[in-house]
C-alpha cells in the first residue's frame, strides 16, 4: 500500500463534527480551521523530519536540519498563500545529541523563524534511537481566502515559481548551488501571499514530491487534467528524471 | 542537562513577534493562540510517543497506542479547562507496520477521538527504523479563561482528581485495573472542563510525570510553596515510590 492509498482510504473514514472548527481537513497542504466570529482563518500543518530518511547526519549540518524542519512547514504555508504565525517543534533526540548538536539544531530552526517572524509557541522534548522531528507550523489568511489544491478550473495556466530539480542534484552531486538548495531550502512565503493578494491565484500547493507527482495530486483534487505543453523550467545540471521526480524543491506550484 | 534545563534554557531564547496571536508560550501544557476579534482561544499541545520509550510492541496492542497517542494530548486539553476541537496525527511507521498493524492504531487513536469529538484534520505520514508518532491537538476556552500552570496563589488549596501509581504499577505487574490504566488513560475532559467552568480554579495541569515533579512544576510557575498535610490518594497496591514518582497517570491536579 502506498502512502497516497493510506490517506486516502483513511481519509474516507474521518468524520468531522460539526463544532470542530475544520473547514478544510485531510488532503491539502494545510488543514483550515475557522475560529468563531473570526476575519481569519488559521492554517495548520505537520511535518515529519526523520533521521537516515528525510536528511543524513553525514551530509546535513545540525544548523541544516533545524532549518529544513522549519522550511518545510513554512512551505506549506506559503502554498495556501498565509502569513505565518507560530510554530511547535517536537524533537526526539537521537543518544549523543543532547548537547552541542542540540544547540545547533535549535539554532538553524530559530534562525528561519525569525526572518519569518514565526513565534515558536510549544513542543515536546523526547528520546529516541535516531533523531526524530516533527514541525507543526500555523499560519493565517483572510478567512476564506486559503489558496487549495482544487481550486483550478478547465482552462487555467499552470505556472512553477523557480527551477525544478535542484534539489535531487544536490543530493546527488558537489555543485554547491544546488548543493545549497538541497540543504537550505527557501520556502516561498513572500511569494504565496503575493499569489493570494494580487494574482488571485486559482488553486496552488508546494513541489515536495517532485512535478510528476504533484501536479497528478493538483489535477485530482481540481477534477481536471493538465497538459505540459512548454518546456519545464530546469535547475543548471539536473537531469530531465531530476526535474520530473525530484523531491524538495518547495517551489511553488500554481493556476 | 535534564529535559527540564534544556526546555528553561531555550524559554529565554524564544522571541514572541507580536502579530503572532499567542498569548501563552512554551511552559505550560498547551500554547494559547488568541484569533483575532474572536471570543474564544485556541490551545495547542504536541506529544511525542515513540516506540521503546513511550511504549512496547510487546505489552501494548496498536490499538492502545492509538488511544494514548490521542489521550496524551487530550489530557494537556483536559488541564487547561478546554473543549477538544481538532488534532493532526503524523506517524512515522517501522517496517512491516504498513498493514494491519497501522490499521489497528488508527482504530484505537480514532475510537478515542470520536468519543470526544475531536476531528482528525491532517497530519504526515513517514518511515522510521522505529514507530514514532507526533499527536497535534487543539482545543477551545472563551477568551482568556483558559486554566494555567501560573495561576496558583498563598492560601490555596491543593486537589487531585484520582488515585496516583495505577499507570506505573500496571506497567510493572499484572493486576488487571492497574494494566489497564497504564494502557488506556483516560483523559479528564469533562473535569477539566468543569474545573474552568464551575469550580473557577486559579491553576491546572495534568499529571504526566508524577506528583513529585508535576506539583514542584507548579508551585515554580505560580511563584509559591506547596505542602502536602494529607494522604495522597493512592491507587491500590501502588507502592510510595509509584506514587510519588510514576508517571502517565493523567490525572488532575489543580488548586
Amino acid at each position: 500500500m502506498t502512502e497516497i492509498d493510506i490517506i486516502e482510504r483513511l481519509r474516507q473514514k474521518l468524520p468531522v463534527f460539526p463544532r470542530s472548527g475544520i473547514v478544510l481537513g485531510v488532503g491539502d497542504d494545510c488543514a483550515v480551521f475557522r475560529p468563531k466570529s473570526s476575519p481569519e482563518d488559521l492554517l495548520v500543518t505537520t511535518d515529519l523530519l526523520v533521521e537516515g530518511i528525510h536528511f543524513l547526519p553525514s551530509t546535513h549540518l545540525p544548523e541544516d536540519v533545524g532549518h529544513k524542519a522549519v522550511a518545510r512547514g513554512l512551505s506549506d504555508i506559503a502554498a495556501m498563500g498565509g502569513d505565518p504565525r507560530f510554530c511547535l517543534l517536537s524533537v526526539a533526540l537521537a543518544p549523543g545529541m543532547e548537547g552541542a548538536w542540540m544547540g545547533r539544531f535549535y539554532r538553524g530552526a530559530l534562525r528561519l523563524a525569525g526572518i519569518h517572524k514565526l513565534t515558536i509557541a510549544g513542543g515536546d522534548l523526547a528520546h529516541a534511537a535516531r533523531f526524530t522531528c516533527d514541525v507543526v507550523v500555523c499560519g493565517a489568511v483572510p478567512r476564506g481566502e486559503a489558496l487549495t489544491r482544487s481550486g483550478a478550473r478547465p482552462g487555467d495556466s499552470i505556472y512553477i515559481s523557480g527551477a525544478l530539480g535542484g534539489s535531487a542534484l544536490g543530493l546527488e552531486s558537489r555543485s554547491s548551488a544546488a548543493r545549497n538548495r538541497h540543504l537550505r531550502p527557501e520556502p516561498r512565503v513572500a511569494l504565496g501571499r503575493f499569489l493570494r493578494r494580487q494574482v488571485h491565484a486559482s488553486a496552488a500547493m508546494d513541489l515536495s514530491d517532485g512535478i510528476s507527482l504533484d501536479l497528478h495530486r493538483l489535477s485530482v483534487a481540481s477534477g481536471v487534467s493538465a497538459v505540459i505543453d512548454h518546456p519545464l523550467p530546469s535547475f543548471p545540471g539536473a537531469s530531465v528524471e531530476q526535474v520530473l521526480h525530484g523531491g524538495e524543491d518547495y517551489e511553488l506550484l500554481f493556476t
